[in-house]
């Protein structure tokens, strides 16, 4: 078993941030994907960008009580949702044509959600099953709003293996936890498996 | 005036758990006989299931600063819901032709939410006529979230006496609280009188 | 640059209040003729009131930290939403003639409640450009809890520069904090700027 070093507490705190950032960007491309479809126009476009970017990482926070938020305390969350919003808005021809890949950008965000939310839940003291769930409620609350602001019974309650990989993998991360392997190798397994998951249910499903 | 003993100071904190957990089970069945009737798979019905059952309390929870949640902090909540939404997706067809019955055990959660929740609201101190609404909003919460995410206008809304019965009971409750009857007796007649006009509401309604 | 004096500081605690309870009064009003319209019983018509007065203001408290939200904590909230719900069910006939009248109420609500939002995120210490973008949220929140609990997409994503007023009134009363001008007449440009936006939009749109 590992001693906690600062360069291990150090990814205890950046690690969180990169996965937290990468979900929303990917996220916030699907919330303004479904928003152009819908023929919003592109403040519709952002509101809808920011809502399924950072829903899933609110509601964990405002469950676990880390209150501001962190796409709230922090700039950078509303930055990357609106670049996604613009990208995704301006560059819809090339968005639209790359919407395949952004399936698999999406399994790629899934699995940063589930991991930066199980991580997050856990250096806040929540107890490791409900840390394990609140992971899943990060990758799939964005998803969730995004297609009830459209009208439509969220894709995340439907998907072949949508929830139950965000599921895995986070539980993945929080035995890791309890085993005390390294919060990167944690990482790397449970964003893998959920990815994984995801993988087969996109290509066999 | 009765002073509060420890036998009453007791009952004033295991009441709304037990209040809490079995207006939980009963809403996460109802959540999870509206994803199977939606052909959800069995993941989309525990999310539902956790849904309907959970969103009142965790609602009244962050309004009143009672953070992390009972539904987060607590593993018994997503115990109760899954256990729930399992016996509801693998026995459909007896649950299905409980359906009638299942109203009955609406009416009673109903009138178990309505009552922890202005009960937990007065314990911290909310204003009665406030505690009175929160427990209306832990009562109805639920199934509001439930309907919504499978994109309809919730019942809870349309449906006769149901948002007037939770906040009727939960007034009882807040009223006996001011006179300082005992907090069993206000559940009683709290939980007894919302139950009486859903009763009445789903007999001659 | 002016010293915050006795007077000014009163102003910065009276103002919010004033500017929300004008804003609930408002969009209570457009939810309950939202409720009607679908039917639901007086009771529906006072929840859906009661969601969309309140809605944005208590997103905007629970993102910063403001816990009980003031929507909880004061009386006074639920009372104008109830007063609002009451006045459309029982004087429909009056409210749907003047549903025209309702569209500049509405543009004249979601000016205070865009100051409102802002000056009480920056109260609490949250970025100016957060602030802004919480002003928004304070906007636009109760018309899409509103729309969403009717099954609709919410009007706020599609009209014409609905999103966009509410963000230009909240980032200018940002400004004019940053630049030290006297709330009073910060919320009178912020808001009048929304006000107008949304004006020609409604005139010319």
């Amino acid at each position: 078993m590992e001693q906690p070093t600062e360069a291990t507490r150090a990814v205890l705190h950046v690690l969180p941030l990169v996965l937290d950032l990468g979900g929303t960007f990917v996220f916030a491309i699907s919330g303004a994907m479904v928003a152009v479809r819908h023929r919003l126009d592109i403040f519709g476009v952002l509101v809808l960008a920011f809502a399924a970017g950072n829903a899933g990482g609110i509601t964990r926070d405002l469950l676990i009580g880390a209150v501001p938020p962190s796409a709230i305390a922090d700039l950078k969350y509303s930055g990357v949702s609106a670049l996604a919003g613009l990208l995704t808005f301006y560059w819809y021809p090339v968005t639209h044509r790359l919407r395949r890949d952004v399936q698999w950008l999406d399994a790629v965000g899934l699995a940063f959600f589930a991991v930066a939310g199980a991580e997050k839940a856990l250096l806040h003291g929540i107890h490791p099953i409900m840390a394990a769930l609140l992971g899943m409620v990060t990758g799939i609350g964005g998803g969730m709003l995004r297609d009830v602001l459209v009208s439509e019974i969220p894709a995340v309650l439907r998907a072949d293996l949508y929830a139950l990989a965000a599921l895995a993998g986070a539980s993945v991360v929080v035995s890791a936890h309890l085993l005390h392997l390294h919060p990167m190798v944690a990482a790397l397994l449970g964003g893998g498996l959920c990815f994984a998951l995801r993988f087969m249910a996109i290509r066999y499903g």
